[in-house]
C-alpha cells in the first residue's frame, strides 16, 4: 500500500497541476525536490503571482524514521519507526471572491520491532475558505464531495463532514474558518471495510479534487473588486494563519518531524492583515460570511 | 505586592503611551477596558495608522481565577487559583528603518487552600526587532538595558540578555526573532534577594523603556525607504507572526486563559507577506541582517 498510494499521489499532483495551470493561464508551478535527512523527502511545486493564483502549492511528500518522543507518547507505540505520505494542497486566489481552498490525503505506517506493519490507516479532506459567500458555491463543492463518498458509504458524507466542521474550528475566535467539506482519519481496515476499500475512497475522493473546485474558480475569476473587498480578503487570511499556526495538526506534524519548512509554510497566504478589533458593517456581505462561520450549516 | 504592581503598571502605561503619542505626532492611543468573565479584567490601548506607528498596543491587565489543567500540572501545583497581571507593549512602525519592539513585565501569584501566597514572582523583559540592522541602534539599546540592570545586580545582564537569546529563538527557522535584549522568569524571592528588591529591579526596567527605544524612533523616522525595503519589512513581519502563534508562551497563556483575544493578538503585525522560498540577494543589508539573526552576539 505504501507505494500503491505514494503512486497515486504522484499522478494525482500532475493532474491538479496541469489542471490548475490551465485555469490559471499565466503562471507555471515551479517544482523543488527535497531530502529529509532522517529519510524520505517530497516533491514540492508552488505557484506564485498568478493571473488567478496570487500564490499557492501542491505538495507531495513520503517521509520515514523515528516518530518524536510527543507523538510516540500519543500513538502509545513501543516501536518508533513510521512511514507517512501524502498529498498537500492550498490555494490562495488574488480575487476575493474566489475561495481558497485546501486538501490533503495521506497515508501512515506503525510497525513493530520487526518491522512488520501492526497500524495503517489514511486520513485527509478538503475544505473551502470563501471571503465572500455564494451560496450556490458552497452547494457546489460539498455535493461533489457527498457524490464521491455516496458511492463508498452512505454514512461518509455526513460523518466526515460534520468531522471538517470540528476540525477546522479555531477554538479561539469561535468560529470556523471557511465553509468546511470533508475531513477524516484514522481510517484503518476492518472485516466490513478493507484496506483496498479505504484506498478506493480516499483515491476517489482525490480525483473528485478538480471538479469540486474549479468551477467555482471559473466562475469568480473575472468578478470585479473594490480594495475594501481585497482588504476584506486579507484581514481573513488572518485567520486563516491563526488556524494553520495555532491548531492545525499537519502543520505541527510536519515542524515536529523536521519537515521541510518551506514546503509546510506554503500554506500561508502571500498578503495579510491584521487590524485591532475589526468587525464589518452590519448587514454587509462581509458580516453575512461571519454569521455562517459561526454555526456551520447544512448545504447539501 | 498585587496592588502596588498593577499600580506602578497603571502608571507606567499612562507614561509609555504620553511618550509613544509624542513622537508620534497624529495618532493617538484608543482604550478598551475590558473584563474577563472569569475574573478580573484589562486597559487596552492601541495606536493605528500614525505617522510612525503602523499599528501597535500597550495593554495592562489583572486576570485571577482557576488556571487550566494544563497549567496546573505545568506549575505542579495543589490548589488552582492564580493572580496574574502585566503590562505588555509592541510597536510595528511603518518605516522599515525603525525596528518593531515588544515588553512584557509581570507578576504572578499562587495560592493555598486557604487562599495564602504560596508562590509569587516576577518576569518579563523586552526586545527588539529590526528588519534593516544600525549597529548603534543595537547598541543603544542593549546599553540601556545593561545599565538598568548593573544597578541591581552585576549578574542580570548578561544571565538575561542569554535568556532572551534562548526564548525569541524560532526554532522551526533556527534563527532569532530579532536582536534580543531582556528575559527574565520566575524572578522569586530569596534570602538574598527579597520582592522588593524583585520589584524595585523590574519596575526599574519598566522605567528605562522609553529611553531604550525612543531615540532610535527619533533617529530612523524619517529616513526614506523603497517598496523593497518595504516587502522585505512585511517579510520579516511574517517570522514575528510564526513566533508568536507557534512558540511564544505569553500569546499561549492568554488564549488558554481565556483573555481577550484582541488584546492578545494586538501584537501581530498590520501587513504581512509570506513568499514562498524567499531570501536575500547575496551581500546585502537584508543577508546581513539574516546573519546576525542566525547567530546572536554580544553588543555590550
Amino acid at each position: 500500500m505504501r507505494n500503491q498510494f505514494y503512486n497515486y499521489i504522484t499522478s494525482l499532483q500532475d493532474t491538479i497541476v496541469q489542471g490548475l495551470e490551465a485555469v490559471d493561464g499565466r503562471a507555471k508551478f515551479v517544482e523543488d525536490i527535497w531530502k529529509r535527512p532522517e529519510g524520505g523527502g517530497g516533491r514540492t511545486r508552488v505557484i506564485e503571482n498568478g493571473a488567478v493564483f496570487e500564490k499557492g502549492g501542491v505538495n507531495i511528500s513520503g517521509v520515514h524514521g523515528i516518530l518524536p518522543q510527543s507523538m510516540q507518547d500519543y500513538f502509545k507505540v513501543s516501536n518508533p519507526d513510521f512511514f507517512a505520505c501524502g498529498l498537500s494542497l492550498v490555494l490562495h486566489p488574488k480575487n476575493p471572491m474566489v475561495p481558497t481552498v485546501h486538501a490533503n490525503w495521506r497515508y501512515f505506517e506503525l510497525y513493530d520491532e520487526k518491522g512488520e506493519i501492526v497500524s495503517q490507516w489514511f486520513g485527509g479532506g478538503q475544505d473551502l475558505t470563501p471571503y465572500y459567500l455564494f451560496d450556490e458555491d458552497a452547494v457546489h463543492f460539498h455535493q461533489v464531495c457527498k457524490t464521491a463518498c455516496d458511492a463508498h458509504h452512505p454514512d461518509f458524507y455526513a460523518m466526515y463532514k460534520k468531522k471538517c466542521d470540528d476540525y477546522f474550528w479555531n477554538t479561539h475566535r469561535s468560529e470556523a474558518r471557511g465553509l468546511g467539506g470533508l475531513f477524516f482519519d484514522y481510517c484503518k481496515p476492518t472485516s466490513e471495510f478493507s484496506l483496498e476499500q479505504w484506498y478506493n475512497f480516499v483515491s476517489h475522493i482525490g480525483d473528485s479534487f478538480l471538479e469540486a473546485y474549479v468551477p467555482i474558480v471559473e466562475k469568480r475569476k473575472d468578478v470585479s473588486y473594490t480594495k475594501v473587498q481585497r482588504d476584506w480578503q486579507e484581514i481573513r487570511r488572518g485567520r486563516y494563519v491563526e488556524f494553520n499556526l495555532i491548531h492545525d495538526k499537519g502543520t505541527l506534524f510536519g515542524l515536529k518531524t523536521n519537515g521541510r519548512i518551506e514546503s509546510i509554510l506554503m500554506s500561508l497566504p502571500p498578503h495579510v492583515q491584521w487590524h485591532y478589533n475589526h468587525s464589518p458593517a452590519e448587514n454587509s456581505e462581509e458580516e453575512k460570511l461571519l454569521k455562517i462561520l459561526a454555526q456551520p450549516i447544512a448545504w447539501v
